[in-house]
Formats: C-alpha cells, structure tokens, sequence
C-alpha cells in the first residue's frame, strides 16, 4: 500500500479529475492482463478458426486496442491522454483458457495502467461477444496490473502470480 | 454448448454483424457479475468514505450504467440496442472484495448480456482507478453471466457458483 | 410540483436508469429554450455575418441537433432514444440576445425533454464559442422546457414566462 | 470587447478550426458558472438526500467532469486538448438555487473556457434530469465564464456579479 | 432525380433533422461499394498476407462494422436507428484495386444507404491507413450506393456501372 | 513506394498500434482531397441554395471538421492526436461536381494524413446525405493525399492529377 487517500476524492469526499498540470513529462508504460476461461471445445475451435482466416482473435485485439484510447471516456475520472503505443496479445493458456496481455506507452504526465487494464477488460469481452453462442458459462478472471514503468511512483512489478488468482 | 458454431463468423471465417431483423421481439434480461478484489484496508476505506458522501461507489454505478449504453461501441460486433433500464449494485463480499451485480433489460431482438457484461466490468474499472493510489495490486474477478431471460435460447441460470471462481 | 420522488434513485438513494421497458410507446415531443445575452454590437456582427455567408448560426444549429442525438451519452442516468425529428431554430431577440429553441420529437417510451434542453444549451454554447473572441461576457440564460406532450404525464406547457427569467 | 472579428470564420465566412500550432504552451485556467433556479421543495429533497447517500450531487459532478473532456466534441470548432484537471463543485444558494462552479486547467496552447462552460451546463442538465420528475419548471441561468488566466489575452475576471443575471 | 427538394432544409434553407415519426416502418436494405486503387506490389503484399493470418483486411472490416453504427455522430443529419445486419466484403479486383462492398438492414422509418456508405468509405480509409507506409499513392474511388429496398420510394438499383466511374 | 512492410502488422502479422513515443515531435501538414459526381441540376440547386443562407456547405464543412477530431475512434490503429488546425473547402469543379479540399495540421510524432482523408471522405458523405432525396447516383471520387509535409519521410506531393481520377 503505497499511499493513504484516495487521490480522485477532494477533502469532502467529492470525486475530481486530480491535478496533473506540474507533473513530470516522462516516459510511462503499462502491462496488464486478463484471462478468458472456457470449455476445452471452445479453445480448439479458436485455434481451428485461427490458422486460415479467424477473425476471432484479429476482432478482440483491435477492440483492445480502440477501448485503451477511450479510456478517458469509460473511466470518469482519468485524464485524456495521447498514447503512442497500444499492444494486445492474446495467447492460449492450457486447454481451457486465453490470456491477454496489453502494453500501453505515452510520454506523458499520467501513468497509463487504466488504458491497459481496459484494453485487457474489453478485448476480454469481446472474446466472450465471439464465443458466446457457442459457450455462454466462459468467465473472465484475473485482470490485473502486471507492471508499471515511469513517473513518482517509480517501477512497479507484480511478484505473486498467485495473488492474481 | 448450445450450439456448434461462432455466429460473428460468415461461412469462410471472415467478422460480421449477424442479422437479427426477423428475430422475434421479446423482453430480454441479463444478470451479471464481477468481483473486485482487494486489501482489507482499501475495503475498510472505502466502507469509511461511504457513510458521509462517499463518491467512490457512485463514480463506479455511473461509469456501469453509461459503459451499458456504449456496448455497442465497444464490442465491434455488438449489435446497437436501446437499454430499458440498467442497474449496477455494489456490495463488500468478506473483508477483502466488492462484488458488483449489473442488470440490463429491453424489448428486441437481441440478447443484452453483453451490456450486463460491460457495465460489471467498467465498473471494476473505475473502482480499480479510484483505489489505485492506495492499493496497486487489486484484481478484477469472476466477471460471469449469472441469468439470461428471453429470446430463442430461453432462460439460462449458472447453475454451480464455484465454476465462476 | 408533479411526484414525491426522485425516479432517478433507488429505495437506498443510488443511482440507477429506470425501467421503461412497459410504458406505452407513444409520439413524444418536447419544446425547449435557451437565450445567449450579449453587447448589442456582437449581435450587430453576427447578424451582418448573416445575409452573405454567415456559417455562425449554421454551426450552433448543426451542433445543437448533433447533440440531442448524444444526450444519453452527457446525461448519465438518460435511456438511449431514437430521434424522429430535431429542429434548431435562433432568432434574434431585441437588440442584444440571441434566443434558440428546440424541438425534438419520437415515438418511444421515455420522454425526451432532456434532448431537447441539452440542444438548446449546446447550440448556445457554440454560439458562445464562435464569438468569445469578441465577447467573452455573454451569458447564457433562460433554459428551461417550454412544452412536452406524450406519456402518462400528459401535455405540460410553461404558463408563466417570467418564471423562466 | 477585444477583438473586431469572428476568428472561427475564416474571410469569405466559412467556419474553420483556427490554426494554434505556433502559439505559446502556457498554463491556462478557466473558472465558469451555471445556477439551477427550482422549487424551495425540490431543494430541500436534495439536501436530505445529501447527507446519507445522495448520488443526485455526486452524478452532476461526474457527468460535468466528463463532459469538460468531450468539448471537442460537442462544438464543432473547439480544438481538442488535454485537460490536466477539472473540478465541479456545487453548492445550495438560498433556498431555491443550486450554483455548479467549475474550474479547468492544462498547459497548452489554447483557452479551456468552452471546456468550463461545457463542465456547468451538463452538470446543470444533469440536475434538471435527477429531479424533472418532481420540479419541471426548474430554469437553468448564467452560464457564464467567471475567470480566465493564460494565453496572450491575459487575465480576464468578471467584474460585475449583475452581469450575470 | 426522384424530388427537387432538399430535404435537409426547411423553408428557409436552416439545416434540420427531417420528420420521420411518422414514416412506415419498412424492412429497409441499403448496398454500397468504395473501391482502394493501389500499386500492383501492394496488393500483391495484402495477399500474401491474407491466407496466414492477416489483420489487413479483417482490422478494415471491423472499422466498417463500427462506422456503420456511428454514421447518425458522423453525418449530422442522419438519424440515430438501430442497425439488425451489417456485413463489410473486401475483394482483389484486377491486380490493382481492393473492392469494398457493403450492407446494412434494419426494419424501420429511415433508409440505410448513408450507414452503407459510410461503412464502405471507412473500411477503405482503413485499408489506406493500413499500407500508407507501402503506397501513400492509394485513391478511393466509386464510392456510390449500389441498391435499396424498402420505404416509399421503393427499390433503387444502380443501372450503368460506368456512371460510378 | 517508400518501404516495404506494413507498419501496422508486427512479425506474425497481427494488427498494433506502433510505437511513436520516440519520433521526433516535428510540425505536420497533410492536404486531402474528395470529388462528389453529381446531376448538373443538382449542382445548380445546391449553388441556387448557397448565396442566401444555404447550410448544405456549411453542413459538410462542420461534418467534416468534426470527422477529423474522431479519425482515431473511426480508424483503428490511428494514435489519438491533437489536431491544431482543420480546414474544409468545398468548389464547384465544372458543371457536375464538388471537389472538397481539407487540410490537417499539428505538432506531433505522428502525420496527419488520416485526418485530411478522413475530414474529406466525411464532408462528402455529408453533401450525398443533403442531396440524395434529389439525386442518388452521386458518386464520392479521387478521395486521395494531395500533400505531407513534416516527419521522417520529409515532403511528399501528389506529382501527376490524372492519377488520381
């Protein structure tokens, strides 16, 4: 716990969009993840899709990608900020499951962990959108903040892959 | 599995927007769910703000309901659709989670578990986004469907609560 | 003084989009206002602007009825709402105001009074903006609904203008 | 009046997005207004709400915090930016008033005036939609800019209180 | 031509968003087309991408997809409507040129053919975007409605291919 | 042609958003351009309409400038930028056709030809959309790069016009 007030609260409690006017121009950088758990069939006809044309996963990395520059439009109190790199993979994970792993970049004033947990969430459910004909039960677990590079707070690495769990 | 084949996917492969016009028109509703996971801490802090004005949890109802609306926005395939009403409520669950239960109803021709889906999960968003000055490491949970109500499929119910962990 | 309760919250006092799903889809209008005051010679300008070319006005029309379109988006607890007629109209209003009024209009379940005050109020924005340059003390003034007809509420037409002052 | 022209149109009168590539980075803040004028009544049921729960005030303010971000937008020739913070604060005025007061600010190369004017209007909207159900007849009054610093036109402070209604 | 009026435009020439409360409620098929010229070597490259994996042609679908159900905020007079059917068809034309064809449906009081449009025209915005780096030398040609069915004036389908040279 | 991959694809060609947070930060112009086709008549309607108050160019002037500020939530992997300056100029050419010209403009690490593309594919969406009840084989043409200037690959300008019908 690296602090001890919740930043997008003024002293009465009221949610504002915090100052970030003086803050430092650096280099910022976020990697997140998500995971998509679903039934053995549904995974093989992914990867069946996936050699000749599959759409599937082409469909849920630009929607990653598009849902991290709207951040600012989803999340009420994140600032609008100009990213200049936004990256979506997504790999399967044993046999009943996809992750996704985002990356977002910008030299900015703001850290961008809210874009790449938010391309990670939306690329998530647009798996679910694509599949759910065919596996309505599929649950998106474990999205979280993997790292975190740049401004005050300095590097962040997540140690306990358990904790995601 | 209910059905053996990805409707967001023409015969050779390729994304599309499935055709809905000659679905028959009936009321839909889905339930869903997300869990944000937590330190004690953070849940006892924002249980604190709570009381007196607390803009935490309401920041997080409207980003669900307004993030409902913009589904289609958001997931390529979706179909656009007019919500008749929207709920997100959001409870602590033990001593180290909020979960988050979203509802959306409609009259028409599509289902709307996708928007139930995206407001659960915007909404962990921005309480994740609210929190994350004092707690980096909180995770994002067991986003599922838990009922579905109207249209050709019928009435589905997640039927073993553990599936979704 | 019309109800007792605010529809917008729950029993608890949250937020929430209210069920509309079984009201009785009826034509729906409403009729709303908005006033931009200035110096009599910004209102000189504009109306010079008027005859030849004169995009001024053309622009706060055009962004007034693109913004009774967007109104579920600004106005976190509106349902979305399909338009059938919005009409921007700005008439000079003795020397030194500009007077706008709206109309919007669909057949649905909710009423849509809140799209026509958001085109008012953002066709008078614009109108702030294209002349700030030369009069950055105008004021906005007088929004209020004017008329709404359609729904279990019945035909409501503003009585008393100087209320609207 | 500080300026003879319209600087949103261009010679022969067209609406353009004026070139602001070459003019100085600086820090600018813009502070505006709007009141909402309403029954004594309808105050009165706000301000009881506002002390257990009360999301009517916490909604305002979101959606005023979210709008000033869509500025860009909502009209059409404000250039879009990137806000560093945006407060909306709001406070009773005698008994049948509430007063939104916003403040925006970022570094860069053009005025957030529309931006602080766009924040106090939607949040007046926002208010007008919490509580249309039980006052329809409440007025939205002097939207207006109350200070602006930055820029090559310097420091601009509303002198006279009466302007304004 | 069909009308010698411009329906956009009351009486007075004023921009406006025509009145459709009214209108029958038709199943409604709008198709359209855009063509991408390009350099002989860089279709040649597309396609070579196309059979492994290749995102060209999908991320430019789904950009069509998601033009379509903006094209009510892009086109400032279109009306929002729901959209039941959208599907974006991308072919090798000779050796070089990519041939767009679009269809959107609903069943409702307006026509479709500017959502056709508009998808068919993004789709190739996008496929530029993709191979600028290639072939900044692309033109988009033809873009035109092809047919439409459903509404009062009936079915409309484009005669002479040379016209849309 | 000026490279020989697609910056878009990275090594096994799925669709990113590249990294731009180390190019240099230089000025960036680029000039579109887009022809409508149309009957002779309605070309001398829309010019008949254009001398009095005439807001079918206004209109396409305003959809155009505001297409240019959404050009990275239209095309998918388009970074977010902040444009400085946007022009939309629409002629009469000949006796049957508008030819729309736009130019983008900013200071960035990006170019802005998507925006000029884009501005001008939408303001001639917009004139089919004002004309079509009088004309609907209007066909959009020559939608192409007229000019670029700023940023690594230096000047480029369109060298031979017949190229571009």
């Amino acid at each position: 716990m690296s602090d001890d007030q919740f930043t997008h609260l003024d002293s009465s409690g009221q949610a504002q969009m915090v100052d970030v006017t003086d803050k430092a121009v650096t280099q910022r950088v976020a990697v997140a993840q998500a995971r998509v758990r679903m039934q053995p069939a549904t995974l093989a006809m992914i990867q069946d899709q996936r050699h000749p044309k599959g759409d599937v996963l082409a469909t849920a990395r630009i929607a990653g990608i598009q849902a991290a520059k709207k951040t600012w439009d989803l999340i009420p109190l994140c600032h609008p900020l100009m990213l200049t790199k936004v990256t979506v993979n997504i790999e399967p994970e044993g046999d009943d499951a996809l992750r996704i792993e985002t990356l977002c970049k910008l030299s900015g004033t703001t850290g961008v962990e809210m874009e790449a947990l938010t391309a990670a969430s939306v690329a998530a459910l647009t798996l679910y959108d694509m599949c759910k004909a065919v596996d309505r039960g599929m649950v998106i677990e474990s999205v979280c903040l993997l790292e975190k590079q740049g401004g005050r707070s300095g590097h962040y690495q997540r140690v306990n892959e358990q904790e995601e769990k």
